[in-house]
């Protein structure tokens, strides 16, 4: 059985400096830095074995490597179309997993540039990882005050999906797009996902905080591994009626159960939730005083390290 | 006019080492490094000349002092007896302000420490700011819910109070001490600062996580200044009617306010209310969806420096 401080550790992978300066340090310099020309810092890691597959291609147009501070930087020209031919050169040779399996024509953005020509630049969500840069998305916890108590509406992801098959989720969940709004976006997953009509969305949906952390891919997320993947998830909360019943409207999802908050925690404890969306499920604990600092050991490292700091520029 | 951010980097201003590893180095670096023997890393940061007036007295007892590490450390013999030792001196002989004017006789505890005989080690509540340890408290948001919209009891400190006198202040707040349990510390307090009744707070009170930073001292804090202090407030909301009216009890507070949200907006926005305590009403308006991904351009960052990982072992 994992404790909650087990799950957290799952997806908050990365090391922190202050635990260990040494031992960061040396991790930290295992990955090379995705710098933005004119930025003034990184803004993602990319595992050594990465950079080499994407070395071997040959890296087209012109990138300015840097062999001895490891940075890797787009060379003149406009850096986001840059950027998009070096990941359709490698899908089309099929070098990475993540980008043959996983290529959505959807784009992800990177904040924080200085180049006003440039203020936000787009990457293709499936070379996101491969970069390591900062992602964004919308969780949302569905629940029902019952006599018994509050139960949460709780969905299995289809067993076939590329990403964690067959795991427990968020009742609703979705990646935000280059120029998409959070609660906008958070309207379109719950139609497409849960089949939740917009209006009644529109004016139950909670927003309540963001659940950040730097993952370290492994294998239960498919493709490459080691992958940096620094996330925020605008986190909602949504209190609907009894007889409102989520159902699954893609082929994302299985089937929902509306389970109890014990319920629920056994899941948890079993490992049986995507890893991420446990995290939001403990947010969801702290904040409507589930999980309390009398009744959890680990409650203040907790809570923090359910917000963390994401390493790149976030706007 | 002070922005959300603004706040935040008021109460949370020491440096991310991401932000700027060489700048956070040299800043960390002209710190002392507090450790306990037999522990495994530091337990507080103790500013230069704060090292420096100690060793004028100079220290008592045997501290194990390394010059080049810049650690120091409690000799032989029961830690606790020699920090207490060396803080009882320093009051005597009067070398620091907050020792002189803020002596408590409250004890703050250390956690994480490795020595099982002493698994717990405290120390005065007036020198934690000196030793740059974590230190924890409780804070707490009462609210009515009117039908012209949320309002929230805000104090004003009492014009006399050590610290930050005349500042406002959040509804309820006080330090844990050692030994003492968050819910009834908040009791507690309840009682002593606002003259809410026990039976009310017990059944009305939720806990809903907790807000955290590092804060480097300033002159409205009184005494020393640079000292360090991470900090960590499990948070509390409560909901009560409009016939309870919170009365200061103690001298510490001059009178409360019942404001509405953008009465306490303006407040904050003015730069009226204790640092910390405006990180304590910006995270009640996170999770209560007033400040929001949509409406807040440094949301993503806010939510994050609202709780920062303490640098020091927490249980």
């Amino acid at each position: 059985m994992k404790s909650n401080l087990d799950l957290i550790n799952e997806s908050d992978s990365f090391p922190y400096y202050e635990d260990n300066p040494g031992k960061y340090i040396k991790f930290r310099s295992s990955y090379w830095e995705f710098h933005l020309r004119g930025g003034s810092g990184p803004h993602g890691y990319m595992p050594q074995y990465v950079f080499e597959r994407f070395a071997e291609m040959p890296w087209v147009n012109a990138w300015d490597i840097d062999f001895s501070k490891k940075t890797l930087t787009p060379g003149p020209g406009r850096q986001e179309d840059i950027i998009r031919e070096e990941l359709e050169q490698a899908k089309k040779k099929g070098v990475f997993e993540v980008l043959n399996r996983g290529w959505r024509n959807e784009l992800y953005p990177i904040y924080g540039h200085n180049d006003p020509s440039e203020k936000i630049i787009s990457m293709e969500r499936a070379g996101s990882a491969l970069f390591g840069i900062n992602s964004y998305g919308v969780h949302m916890t569905v629940f029902v005050n019952t006599p018994e108590g509050m139960k949460i509406w709780v969905p299995r992801r289809a067993k076939n999906k590329q990403t964690y098959g067959g795991y427990l989720d968020n009742t609703v969940a979705g990646g935000l797009s280059t120029g998409e709004q959070p609660f906008e976006c958070m309207i379109r997953e719950c139609a497409e996902e849960a089949s939740l009509p917009e209006a009644l969305v529109r004016s139950n949906a909670k927003p309540c905080g963001t659940v950040s952390y730097i993952h370290i891919r492994d294998e239960r997320a498919g493709g490459e591994t080691g992958l940096v993947q620094p996330e925020c998830q605008h986190v909602y909360d949504m209190e609907i009626g009894a007889d409102v019943i989520p159902k699954p409207c893609d082929d994302e999802v299985e089937s929902f159960y509306l389970w109890t908050v014990e319920e629920v925690q056994e899941a948890l404890a079993k490992g049986q939730f995507k890893p991420n969306c446990a995290l939001v499920l403990l947010d969801f604990f702290v904040r409507h005083g589930i999980l309390t600092g009398d009744n959890e050991p680990d409650y203040v490292e907790i809570v923090s390290r359910l917000h963390r700091k994401l390493p790149f520029p976030t706007s």
